[in-house]
């Protein structure tokens, strides 16, 4: 009698674990350490040991569903430099640890957007993207269902789509002018430390030392002018990202999530009026929505990709 | 005995007929006038005399694949304004005419796509996307073989694409600035007017009226600077969007198809060292290639979607 599926989310720092009914309710979630050494070979028998201890009785499990932090085809994975993985049939390697059950292998961003819109934020729609502004910025597409992966596992990299010509910087890709370099909370910084050199009036974050993201955006709340030309600036950036998604893959809702969408609806019309400006209109109907998973979206990703296909 | 597929195009002033075996080797091809009158509902008794004279023994079908000129969702058609359908279920309309045969649809742009993706210059990769440079800009995304339609049917609309912020001209859709207006053929030579006013030396277009598309690749290859110039802008446009397939999508090859690309890899080469300019790192492998099907993209890839899931 099948009883449970996992979601393991499987970070450079943490590995998730979540442990949900085959309906999909997220029984028990908790974490451990992601062991590094060696190559990461020690994360295989790590996460083994845990599923044991927790379900004893591996036959309840339908099937286990993985995020991984890297490039995946078909639940192949390419590399996972955080890792140490490179060229790793995760599958092959965990099936006779954990009875043969349904595996599925999976980008953790992409992971996170299936989370979302299965089971958070897009509420079962079919097809959806999602932009995680984080550190850096991932981004997911979720097609008729499925996770879009590409050719080779780099499908939804919109962190690196090229959006500044002028006063472009350089990426950590190696590119200048990505997304990422101006919507990211790096990247908000930067706009800020550009527009501040011709703005001529006074700002709130002027007696601040080294302004955040979160600076920013809680002198914008304040009418801040020069706050609100960063953050404008971003959302038209943040705008533009999702207006490619729009004319490439036609969602009928676009994710935001991680930490500068915590911004929330300040954000987030803002950048709902720039896609609308830039739509195309037949997909001008999509809808700007806020993530609600929050870290979570990565174990119900992958959770559910065990369910479409269990 | 399943003897043939058919490949149906159906355009707003012609209907293109293909018949293959199902193998999809093509056997015939032929065209008649779309009957546009009443609302278009003289197409669906034209297409069905059609097969019943080609092929009087309907039981040796497979099925049929239609292309046609508007948004598609899972075989249904919202609108084709150039033929006057609204909210048709051909399938339904056509199924028991054909003996309840495998019955597909797509929007053509996409099924041309399909159709160079599996039998044309994709040589049957599993992920490509197409762009049709003519008088408009159509484009499609073949994923994992399967057309990407997106939740309305408008994915793949990279004509719509906004990639000019200073000197937008107006597009027909209503926006400005879209990919359209400086990368189709009347786009190109958008382009070469707003050069020419500024461009101080003599040009070989300067003789000529009525500057067109053929003229500038010409005077182009012909080391004509201003030309070069023109060339060189709107090469910049198509590789940048293709980078927008590229970091949505991932796709193995870009086919560039359409009277525009008719410039061959004058144009293509000029377009991939763009595209390899912008492209991040996992995706500058992506190979940007000519189409090779024409107009017989449309049959081909309606057929495929027959082949597919029948």
């Amino acid at each position: 009698m099948k009883k449970f599926i996992y979601g393991i989310d499987i970070g450079g720092t943490t590995i998730k674990f979540g442990l949900f009914t085959t309906d999909y309710t997220l029984l028990k979630k908790w974490e451990i350490p992601t062991n590094k050494k060696d190559n990461g070979k020690h994360v295989i028998t790590d996460i083994v040991f845990e599923v044991q201890k927790v379900t004893p009785n591996l036959d309840e499990v339908l099937g286990y569903g993985f995020g991984v932090p890297g490039p995946v085809v078909k639940d192949f994975i390419h590399v996972c430099v955080n890792i140490g993985w490179k060229n790793l049939d995760l599958r092959s390697e965990l099936a006779p640890l954990l009875q043969n059950a349904n595996i599925r292998v999976g980008n953790d961003a992409n992971v996170a957007a299936l989370g979302e819109a299965v089971h958070g934020a897009g509420n079962g729609r079919r097809n959806v993207a999602m932009i995680t502004l984080g550190t850096g910025i991932g981004s997911g597409i979720v097609v008729d269902g499925s996770l879009l992966e590409g050719h080779n596992g780099s499908a939804g990299e919109i962190g690196h789509l090229t959006v500044v010509k002028d006063h472009a910087l350089p990426c950590n890709c190696g590119k200048v002018g990505c997304l990422e370099t101006v919507a990211s909370a790096t990247g908000i910084v930067n706009i800020y430390r550009r527009l501040n050199q011709s703005f001529a009036d006074s700002s709130i974050l002027d007696k601040i030392d080294e302004v955040t993201t979160r600076d920013i955006f809680e002198a914008a709340k304040a009418s801040d002018e020069l706050a609100n030309n960063v953050v404008n600036e971003a959302a038209y950036y943040i705008g533009y990202a999702c207006h490619v998604l729009g004319v490439t893959t036609n969602p009928s809702a676009i994710v935001i999530g991680g930490g500068v969408s915590k911004a929330g609806q300040f954000l987030l019309s803002r950048v709902e009026r720039e896609y609308k400006k830039l739509a195309f209109s037949p997909g001008r109907n999509t809808e700007i929505i806020a993530a609600e998973l929050g870290n979570d979206a990565g174990i119900y990703g992958a959770a559910g990709m065990v369910k479409q296909h269990g």
